[in-house]
Parts: C-alpha cells; structure tokens; sequence
C-alpha cells in the first residue's frame, strides 16, 4: 500500500464530515438552456462532494433523425442497435458531457467528464436477450462500481460528472439508464459518505394531481409510499424512480429527493425543496 | 496543505524512477483497427506512467459531410466554425475517445478519457483572428498546463486520454492540434518525470527518401536537423512536427521519437525504434 492509499483509507473509516451530493439532471434540463445554466451555477454553490449524472435529451434523437438511423423504441425504452450506440456515445460522451464541464469550469468546478469505461468507474453486465433484445444496454449490479478509485478521483479535487454510459470491461461500451447509475453511485458511496441523491427534472416534486404544481407531496416515506400506490396517485412515468429511490435509501442512502432543476439552490439557502424520500417520518 | 497534497510534493522534489511516455497516434492509426488495436496493446505494455493523445481521423471529415457541415481548409488548417465544433466534439470527444478507453480497459489499463476542459487539465487561448479568422481553435503558451492535477491524476492509477480538444476557462470549448497538446504536456510535466514524447503515424520515421521506408534516419541531433532542412531532404508537412520536437528537447523532454505506430512494441524489447530526435549526438 503506498502513502496515498494509507491517507485515503484512514480518511474512509469514519464518514466525519464527508458530504455527498449525486445529482442527475435529465433531458428536459439539458435542452433548456437557461435552466441548465441556472442548475450548474447552483449545482457549483452546493457545499461538499459532488457527482453530476445527465441523461440525454433532444440532441441525440435529432442526430439519428439526420444521419437517417431508426429510433426504435419498445415499451418506452429505447433499443440500442450499433448504429445507435454510435450516436449516443457522440452526443452523450461527447457533445452534451464535454459542454457540461466546459460550463462548470467557467464556474470555477474542477469537473472531470466520464463514461463508466474511464476510469474502470462502472462496469456492466449488457443486457442478455429474453423476449427482447435491447442491443447495446448496460445493467447495473452490486459489483458495477468499485468506490476506491471514485474517492481517489474525488479527493484529488476532481468532481466526476457522468453520462449515461458504461462498459463491459471487454472493450464494449454501453447505453446505460442515467437514473439507474445515479442509484448505483449513490448506494455504493453510502458507505463513504453521508450521501444525497437528487433528482432534478421539470417538475416540483412528486405531485398528487400532476397538473396541479401546487400538490407538491413535500415527504414520503415508505409506508405512505405503498399508500399513495393503492391510491393510484402517483403517475406511472414516476414509478421506476421512486421504486430505485426507496431501494437506495434501504441500502445506506440518506435522503433522495425528486425536484425541480432552478430550485436546487434552495439547499444551500435551507429553503424547502422538492419531495424528500426518507426512510420514516419524523 | 494537505496530506495527499504533502505526499505528492514529495515525490515531486525528485524524479526518481519515474519515468514518462507521452504517445500521440494520429487520423491514420485511428482509421485502422487492426493497427490502432495493436498499438493499443503496445502502449499498455509500456512500462511506467503513460499518457495518450489521438487526433482525428476520417469520421469527422466523414461525419460533417453526412450532416452537410461542409469542412473548410486553409493553408492546410481546418477551420472550425461552430457546427465543425460540434462535430468535432462529438467524434473526437464521444466517438473515438471513448472507444479507445473502453479498448484500454480491456488490456487492463486504466484509462481515463479526456479533453483539455476536464480537470481545467489545458486552458487554451482562442486564436486571435489576424488575417485568417480560424474560428473556434485554440492556441496553448506556457501556462496553459499545470501539472499538479495531472500528476494527481496519474498518481492515483489513471492514464490520460487525451483528445484535441481544450477549453478557454470561460465555457467555450476549443479545437487544437493534437501534436501540440501532445508537446506541451511533455515539456510541462518533464520537471517530474524522464519524459519521452513519442509521435505515431503511418511511416517508420524520418525518411530521406519519401518513398522508401529503408532511407529511415535513425537519430537527428539539432545541429544535423539543420543541415538536413538546408538540404530540403525532409518534407515539408513533418516540419512543424519536428520544430515541435525540437523546441521540447529544448525545454527538458529527454528524447522525442516519431515512428510507425506497429513498431511500438519495439521499445519494451529494446529494439531500436523510429526516429530519435536528441539534444545532441552522444
């Protein structure tokens, strides 16, 4: 073990003061301008360790409509044929990610953009084919990411902003959903720090009627979890969010909470802010 | 300062056994699989700390004519107009660089994909416009390079990949020569480490004679450099890869080589190589 090790792994024994934000910010935010500079400017103001993961947006399903590649889609997930991945690795790995830090380091954020290939950071498993083959898909599981050389990278003053990508550790990069990875760090980095995990979308929160911004639900816990699905209250598009946010918080998280990208500031002015996923109330 | 901070210093005070390959592969080794796998392998085999730089290659050229971004020239320069940024951006940042570390990760080399922006690792200025107005391409000085974060970077088990992209500090990304950025981070990072800055292409080295791959010059010193230019024996477009070179050696580099990217290998089995550029014959 060299020096450098020896002073990380004495830092990792006690979470102390070890903050930790993961926040992913989707398509919405990134093709609004306006909104996504106003997020990364809040995003740079949050104290503590940062990771920033960003799904895709418009750009990529522009892109393949030019270049005359077939968006295929089934049951609202996308297929990821060759041509696709090619795409999505120009416009996620590169034109989206590389504007991203370009941006927070105009801010003064010493960002680092990756894919899971770099840096070994998430390797995954390609989804086998069952009733459908989704191509070029990456899942996620409990050895996808080794925390040592995240921590490394972060306490070298780095902080690590992800798109929605990884690898199969043998040369084959893969489509990978961004809210998924956002877990996934968020779950393995538990252990190493007092660890929140964001999401940010076009929406308050989670809403009772989704119409209606004012039926902001501001906590919910488990059981009201369970209680709001019988209900049938919550919108179906939120379900996998909230099923992934629950499972993050069983498995170490501290908090999750779904918001609005342009209220992000309101964490460091101690404002109220989008609904807060908890373990149990109060 | 703190205690990473105190170890790094450190190691720094001295060059030890730390030894440096600085490797840049241009458009012709990219366009190749079969050779760009090879080299890939070769440069995982090298021994010590390693940091890669690629140009382009025929994607982006073929990508801009694809989506009608017609490629402007002159004087042999791509101009970069805002949609060439993009494609750029995309193909040199997304596409390749992130295809030639998932290739890394596969050999077992840790690799970490890069532009200038990530890690503020290379601020460019944005050329100024004179007669030419280039667009959106940037020009490295001096202080374009810090090292400490690079050398964190490789210290905590990370080899760079580095694109030709930078960034200006202020947001905007920036197009910039490969074998520049190359040359810069060999004499920025040549106080830290035996650094040897070695450019890949298609040729076995230098050639007296163009078309005969056995006219190879084995070792130019500045003063027979001279000489050979006087004799207009070297072609012109390896000019400006040579005065590069040069002006290295000149600022600390040890050695620079130019040689054939399938002849890599060569190094690990002490075979000689390409073309040595030193500071003087021995």
């Amino acid at each position: 073990m060299n020096k450098i090790d020896q002073v990380l792994t004495k830092q990792q024994q006690n979470k102390g003061d070890r903050y930790l934000y993961i926040i992913k910010i989707g398509g919405n935010v990134i093709d609004n301008s306006e909104n996504l500079y106003r997020f990364l400017k809040d995003f740079t103001a949050l104290p503590g360790f940062k990771i920033l993961v960003h799904g895709g947006g418009k750009v990529a399903t522009q892109l393949s409509e030019t270049l005359g590649v077939e968006a295929k889609m089934v049951d609202g997930r996308r297929i990821t044929d060759i041509e696709t991945l090619r795409v999505v690795t120009m416009v996620y790995g590169g034109l989206i990610n590389k504007n991203i830090v370009a941006q927070l380091q105009r801010f003064g954020n010493n960002a680092i953009g990756l894919t899971g290939a770099d840096g070994d950071f998430i390797r995954a498993k390609k989804r086998p084919v069952k009733k459908i083959d989704y191509g070029f898909v990456g899942d996620l599981d409990e050895n996808s990411i080794k925390p040592q050389n995240l921590i490394s990278l972060m306490d070298a003053g780095f902080t690590p902003v992800f798109c929605a990508l990884t690898h199969d550790g043998a040369g084959q990069l893969l489509n990978t959903n961004a809210d998924t990875i956002a877990s996934a760090l968020a779950v393995a980095l538990a252990k190493y720090y007092h660890t929140t995990l964001i999401y940010c979308f076009e929406k308050k929160g989670v809403l009772k009627d989704i119409n209606d911004e004012e039926s902001l639900i501001r906590e919910i816990d488990p059981q009201y979890y369970e209680e709001l699905k019988e209900q049938q209250v919550i919108h179906s598009g939120m379900l996998p969010k909230l099923d992934n946010a629950f499972t993050a918080i069983a498995r170490g998280v501290k908090k999750v909470i779904i918001g609005h990208s342009n209220d992000l500031g309101n964490i460091k002015e101690h404002q109220p802010f989008g609904t807060n996923l908890i373990e149990h109330y109060l």
